[in-house]
Parts: C-alpha cells; sequence; structure tokens
C-alpha cells in the first residue's frame, strides 16, 4: 500500500520491483535474493514490494512471465518453415548478445531449478520440452525433405543444438569475446544439406 | 576448536562440512547458503565450521578443489593424442551421468559465477580458457593430419563441443532420459572423417 500510495503510479511501481528483481536474481538466484534485498533496490519498503507480490514466489514467475514476453517475439509463429525456425534459434543468439541481463537470468535460474523442489523447476522442465518438440518438429520436416546430413536424427540434433544454445551463453557470459551467433549458425550448417542462410 | 575438539577427528569433520556444502551450494548457489546452513547440515555448531573454514569464500574455493580432485582423472594428462582428449570429453559426459550432485554444483555455481564480482568468477574464467586451449589444441592438431571434416575450425569447434556438454547437463538435470554421452559422441563423430571409437 505504502509505496504504491506514495509513488501513485501503480504499473510504474511494479515496472520498478520487477526490474530489480530480474537484476537480482540474475546476480545472486531466486535463494541468494530476498524480498527485503529488492525492496532496497528498487526503493521501496518491504510492505510497498509485497503489496504488488505477496511472496517471492509470485514475484519470480512475474520475471519469468516478463522474460517471456522480451524473447517471445524472438521465435516464429505457426506456419514458419523449418529452415525459419533454426534460423531463429541463431537469430536470438544474435539478439541475446545485446541483453545480457536477461541471458544472466535464465543461465542462473534454470540451473538452480534443476533441483526439484525449486519454485521454477516445472516451468524450466516444460519449457526445455516444448523448446525440443518445436526444434525436433523442424529437424524432422527437414528430413522428411532430404535436407538433412546423413546421419543426423531430428531428436537428438534438437537436443544438441539447444544444449549448445545454453552453453554458449555461460562462456560468452564469462568471455564476451564469444560469438555465440556464429558458433550456433556454423553447427547448424553442419546439419543440412544446404546452409541455413542460402 | 570446539567442532573439532569434539569430534577427535579433524580430517573426518572437514570432509562432513565440505559433503553439506557442495549438497547446498548445488542446490541454493553460493549466495543462497549460510555458513549457518551448512554447519546445522554437517551436525556442527557454526564455530565448528569456521574453525576449519574462516569464510564461505574458503569453503567454496575448497569445494571447488575438491570437485577437481574427483573429476580430474577423467581427463587426460600430458601425451595423449587428439582423438583420445575428444574421446575423454564423452567419457566425462558418461561417468557425470552417474554423479548427479557434482554436475548440479557445477552448473549451479559456473552460471551464478559469471557476475564478476563472484568470488568464483576468476576460477571459472581460467577453467573454461584452459579447457577451450586444451580442445582447440586436440583439434588443431587433428586438422593438421587431415582428420577434421571440411569447414571445421579448431578454435570454434572447442567453443561449440563445451558449450554442448554444459547445456546437456541442464537438460540431463530436469530429465534424466537425456543421454549426455551418446548426444556428444554423435556431436564429435560429425567434426571429424573417422568415428571416434574406430
Amino acid at each position: 500500500m505504502s509505496g504504491d500510495a506514495k509513488a501513485g503510479r501503480p504499473g510504474r511501481t511494479r515496472e520498478m520491483i520487477l526490474a530489480a528483481a530480474m537484476e537480482m536474481f540474475a546476480e545472486s538466484g531466486f535463494h541468494g535474493t530476498s524480498l527485503r534485498d529488492i525492496a532496497g533496490r528498487s526503493g521501496l519498503t518491504h510492505p510497498g514490494v509485497l503489496y504488488h507480490f505477496p511472496t517471492k514466489e509470485a514475484l519470480l514467475m512475474a520475471v519469468l512471465e516478463r522474460r517471456d514476453e522480451v524473447t517471445g517475439e524472438d521465435y516464429p509463429t505457426e506456419g514458419t518453415t523449418a529452415r525459419e525456425v533454426l534460423r531463429s534459434l541463431v537469430g536470438t543468439a544474435r539478439l541475446n548478445a545485446g541483453r545480457r541481463g536477461l541471458v544472466e537470468l535464465f543461465a542462473t535460474l534454470s540451473a538452480e531449478a534443476t533441483s526439484a523442489d525449486h519454485p521454477a523447476h516445472e516451468f524450466f522442465t516444460q519449457r526445455y520440452e516444448s523448446l525440443r518438440d518445436q526444434v525436433a518438429g523442424a529437424f524432422t520436416a527437414l528430413a522428411e525433405d532430404g535436407a538433412l546430413r546423413p546421419g543426423v536424427e531430428p531428436a537428438l540434433a534438437a537436443i544438441q543444438v539447444i544444449a549448445m544454445m545454453d552453453g554458449l551463453q555461460v562462456q560468452w557470459l564469462l568471455d564476451d569475446r564469444i560469438d555465440m551467433g556464429r558458433a550456433l549458425a556454423v553447427h547448424l550448417d553442419q546439419q543440412v544439406v544446404t546452409p541455413l542462410e542460402a
């Protein structure tokens, strides 16, 4: 109530809390961050934060939804071709090189959330399953067109390219000379008969 | 003093603290774990832990050294061939499927340590540089023997395979049907003219 009433702009206050939470979850993880820390960084009182997000779990889910809103536009919607799906992975890797905070958030939370009792465990489990399905579907369509190189298995190729995307993020966060987009594009071109950009 | 004097076995007490710290850093990260939490899990008093590890940073470094002792034996020493270096990556991935705790520890800490002020930031930066150098050296030796497929660039191939190893760990931690060893072996065989196991 307090934070809100003072600011007089509930939407803006909510945004300030979300921005502070994204930064702090990225740096210190969910377990390493308290609602009091987030209140401090967003210039609000603890009750001011609680008015918008009654629990740290609620704030985490709002942060993950916000991340999806930002990155969701990278991904192709229904009706795009298999080659466009693969190209969109390279596009995301290139865009990620310009949004360090989001990449750090995702890397930290996805690793932490591998513990079964983490509040985002189900979120990340579903996220990977659905991404693997989408990418495996694209590889399968290419296989049916004879567009994959010999020996490339669609389901495995999906696991591999998603793994490479994630691992590249950690290396890039530690050393920004790593070119995530190029590493991924070269890998994908090894899976297909005709280069993706051609 | 206290914990030690009571247990009467300083080596064993130290081991208990290290085991508890590895579990808790893996679950909750460095920032999400306190020395008091670790004391609680290892059945010691807070001063008992402080006697062995005066700071949480000192305990973190001891945990990372211990992990290296366990996994260090996976890696080939000087004098092994380039193909053996690549095969050892697959071997490590297979061994990792039997040591979930260590994999979770590495995934959580490496993501968290991408922040420049994390106490393990330098450790992981060096770790990746040295691993990339070693693997790139193996790919370069194969390139000189004409053993790489056309278009494979040694330095990039090293970045790619290390990224895939890391990303496979996150997917496997979330879904243990993922076969990390096979995914890596198939990827590496796409880089070389003659399959690695042949």
